[in-house]
């Protein structure tokens, strides 16, 4: 039995992983509130959490917005949320400084309290090219520093930060999640934080993508399916 | 000039910091209120950040307390605060787990959303015996960390965590602050918060020691001041 404290945040990789993980044992939920458009996902994790009979332990981070002035589009109502593909340029802009790194080290300190084995988190693949800290070598880095700074303090099973799908990409992590049955109506990706999925914003446009390159079929509603370039293969 | 962000509680190490940063150019002060007792050291914060005219950033992180669940006696109303010299034991009633990884990291996130050149952080040598993450390879850990989770969102002049006190004992500190010039009477040590220093808790007896070994005049009104053994030398 392994006990995951997993970082969800009610978007379709996050919920795949607590699905992957409670395969292995119980699973206690971390979401962050941390003030952005698309809070509305946090209300899917609570679904999930349910579904999983898992802890919940949601982060009030509302107090970030102020903090970091202005540099985020998640968080900052006078910067456009960016459409289509998700490119370099418009990555940036959804970027927190340092949230990452806020975040584990938030879910290791829950994981230490509650004797947990381990903290999963869904970075996957294709956040590499802009977000460095979605890499493999930024997970190594996040374990070498907690196994220095807890030491003896850590729960005795303790064996790191868990991040399966380092090196998998979405429409991977949707077959996976497909053969786990996620019941995907449950996961919130759009940025935009509508009644429905909006389908053209980035996040709408890589869970459509997903989807497609996979070939499971999405029950997501959208507002419009604008079209898109799939990436050559 | 070097713009410094620190982490200041407003006691004497992290007011020492500040004042110490500041010969060396703008200072922003990042201070946590995650609910402790002797949050009224926050308000001798405030002191130093008028005094210094630095921007003062203070989180609040009341939420902290349901999350560890009862592991820390500065957040937990029916844990005792330990009395007398910290020893290992009491010491360890005092750890919020990860809580030096949370607060650097956040601190990291403040200072690349500014811009700025370093973090400072005010461990030192006394705390290195219990605290793992106060030792000088954890501040190296978080280093390495950084530059590989945030590598070119790093500001330009990115000279890392500064930990100018981790191999300096308590008593060393307050000669720095003393030739610095740091008003004593502007900082707060006491763990139980009352009116005056209490005197008798383990922070006031460090202060205490510190000031008798240092040779400087303690300017603190105690409650008390029930007799110590210093160390041998």
């Amino acid at each position: 039995m392994t006990h995951t404290v997993a970082v969800v945040s009610g978007g379709m990789d996050s919920t795949t992983l607590a699905y992957l993980a409670a395969q292995d044992g119980p699973v206690t939920m971390v979401s962050f509130d941390y003030g952005q458009r698309h809070r509305k996902e946090l209300g899917f994790a609570a679904m999930t959490a349910r579904r999983l009979e898992a802890e919940h332990v949601v982060v009030p981070m509302s107090w970030l917005a102020p903090m970091i002035a202005g540099q985020s589009s998640l968080v900052t109502p006078d910067v456009d949320v960016p459409l289509g593909h998700y490119a370099e340029q418009t990555m940036r802009a959804t970027v927190v400084p340092n949230r990452n790194a806020i975040m584990l080290n938030l879910a290791i300190g829950v994981a230490i309290s509650r004797g947990a084995d381990r903290v999963a988190t869904g970075v996957h693949a294709g956040d590499h090219f802009i977000y460095p800290d979605c890499r493999p070598a930024f997970i190594d880095a996040v374990n070498a520093q907690v196994e220095v700074g807890m030491e003896s303090f850590l729960p005795d099973g303790w064996s790191g930060v868990w991040a399966p799908f380092v090196n998998v990409p979405k429409d991977e992590i949707v077959r996976i999640g497909d053969r786990l049955g996620v019941p995907w109506s449950e996961t919130w990706s759009c940025y935009k934080g509508g009644e429905i999925h909006c389908g053209a914003c980035g996040t709408c446009f890589e869970r459509r993508e997903a989807f497609a390159l996979a070939g499971v079929v999405d029950p997501t509603v959208y507002e419009s399916t604008p079209d898109y370039v799939a990436p050559a293969v």
